[in-house]
């Protein structure tokens, strides 16, 4: 129930990878047969993976995985268009792979704004069409929020960034192979590996031809320059099989996970004092979050787990830290309503009787917390 | 004959790494049993490379390789103490992962000297010496090169850089695994797996308490901030096994590797009009390295290659330009010269019978190509 934070990988990838490690492991860079051959393997994963998300082979550039792609994107544009504008707009619900580089990009004397989002975490379109300025170089708007699931709406966003004459970078770390991702409208794109059943360490990002960006690592010159670094073939080689595989896929396990969703919803729903966030419909199929009052979502998370459910209060990347998730306050929730989260994400290998289990499991648990809370009810 | 490019995973490694692919894939960021499971490896892993390093774990940080690690030392280091001085010094036969991100903070405001070598590539801890001013906060030597295979006296440059009150960058990636490497002198030091029998798109950086450096990837705040992004634990710890296999089995490695490079070295000796390139002893175990007059050095590649050798001229990494390598003019010599080099790197599985091979098929290729040759002889 945390398929958010990570997935295990399929082992039709695994075993798509497993002669890159031992046989096949050349260096694209040298001249030999060994290296042509990983140049070629390479340079096949480009194209497939352009096919697959509407690109051209030379728009796409494999990196070491979302936060590189984000921090890219960000201080690739910034700083190679700096002398045409130092504004930048996002949203407050951004990941922190791009709230991070974002404020960075401050201390470096750009102008950020970071737009608020609705009761459901969705920016309204007609706000960032306001909010741009003649010295606007960057929108970063991500496609799914990765703790309260809710798609927004990055067609809309990415028309107006165009007709403004903007750039609009998306971070679809949690659409990418899950939801149809269109690049029509989108400028630079973000995706992970370790989302998508691939395996961690890898990632891509999306540049449209003619986008004036600069890399963030200097070196050998790999992928035209944008990410130096020998190219991890047999981690390409998975982004590109799982990726694959999740486009193949994705209608029939679309068709589950809404399913799913939808069941735990209900239930979920008829436990007191609990409400869902993030949007009704427009939200990842296999997302489902509640707020529960009275509640730590953390001895939440503990009690699930010892019943061998996985799930998350928060985001997993900040779960650590005591701030309640940022992503809830800024749809409105108090600290105190914040702290009281679960994340449940379901994925490829999730079945029913994970569904029932929790449905099962979590009245029980919701209500010893709430006896010894503080929180008091 | 090209393991200075890259090595294929030891098979012990993948091994050592498969569970992490679908079994034990959490996320080290989770508050649940998977997740801190994940953790657990990663902080283990973490222990086992700071003992075989001599670090301590605190000052060990997984990466997405030696190009990354060698970024964030320069750029790290430069944006973190740029109020303290603006002078850098390095090598003019550094690894392209310390040169461009130099040129890069020369582009920024940053003065950079670019130390000469001595025929044999060695640096001259004199020069350092004399270089260091008031405003220098960082010298980066690589330890051995990846052409030539010359070891640099860095632990005197160490010393000279600690008692000047400035950091001391080394990239380690051809030597760490390979040759003795101490920490003694050594403030921040990169490696990368691929180079010791692990995989690629994963490295390390040890950095000495207390330096002050600032990271160069920004978001969740993995690696204590300084390399955000979810862990590659596979890699991790396929990049722990490597290690601990190359130090564990150094001492035959290194002998089986001696005799080779003496043989190597003597029978190509014999071919007329060639010369060895670095220093004769001060080397790699594994690394061989000759120029032959009146030769292109892709041509003999190419001709290897078909009988079953690889081998590399220049650097794999800048083996598609047509410039010649930066490292053989810093030593002197003629671009038509450092056309014609020849680098045979050896490593774990050489066999004698390889090394007999090139012995048997090398004088023919050379004879054939001058032969054919518009150099003329």
């Amino acid at each position: 129930m945390d398929y958010a934070a990570t997935t295990p990988v399929d082992p039709r990838v695994v075993e798509a990878m497993l002669p890159y490690f031992t046989e096949k492991f050349g260096n694209s860079a040298s001249l030999h047969s060994v290296g042509q051959e990983a140049e070629a393997v390479l340079e096949s994963c480009r194209r497939k993976v352009a096919k697959l998300l509407g690109a051209r082979p030379s728009e796409i550039f494999f990196t070491s995985g979302g936060t590189e792609s984000d921090n890219m994107a960000l201080k690739g544009i910034a700083l190679a268009n700096k002398n045409r504008g130092k504004h930048i707009i996002t949203s407050q619900i951004e990941h922190h792979a791009v709230l991070h580089p974002a404020e960075w990009l401050e201390k470096q004397g750009f102008r950020v704004t970071y737009l608020p989002v609705d009761k459901y975490g969705m920016v309204d379109p007609a706000s960032v069409e306001r909010t741009i300025s003649e010295d606007t170089i960057l929108v970063s708007i991500m496609h799914a929020n990765n703790e309260i699931g809710t798609i927004e709406p990055i067609e809309e966003i990415g028309k107006i960034c165009r007709k403004g004459g903007v750039y609009f970078h998306t971070d679809a770390v949690q659409s990418v192979g899950k939801i149809p991702v269109s690049l029509k409208h989108i400028d630079i794109l973000s995706s992970s590996g370790h989302k998508i059943y691939g395996p961690k360490g890898v990632g891509i990002i999306f540049i449209k031809e003619g986008t004036k960006i600069e890399p963030i690592i200097h070196g050998g010159g790999h992928e035209h320059g944008m990410h130096s670094g020998t190219e991890n073939i047999a981690g390409i080689v998975g982004y590109t099989k799982a990726l694959e595989l999740c486009i193949k896929e994705m209608k029939p396990e679309t068709k589950k996970l809404l399913k799913f969703r939808k069941r735990l919803i209900e239930e979920i729903d008829k436990i007191p004092d609990c409400w869902l966030n993030g949007h009704p419909e427009k939200r990842l199929p296999g997302n489902v979050h509640f707020c529960f009052r009275f509640i730590e979502g953390e001895s939440l998370i503990l009690l699930l787990d010892q019943k061998g459910i996985e799930a998350s209060t928060g985001s997993a990347c900040s779960s650590k830290s005591l701030k309640p998730s940022h992503v809830l306050t800024a749809i409105g929730l108090k600290p105190e309503e914040a702290h009281g989260s679960l994340r449940l994400t379901m994925g490829r290998f999730t079945t029913q009787e994970d569904v029932e289990r929790v449905i099962k499991v979590l009245p029980g648990i919701v209500e010893r917390l709430r006896k010894i809370s503080p929180l008091g009810k």
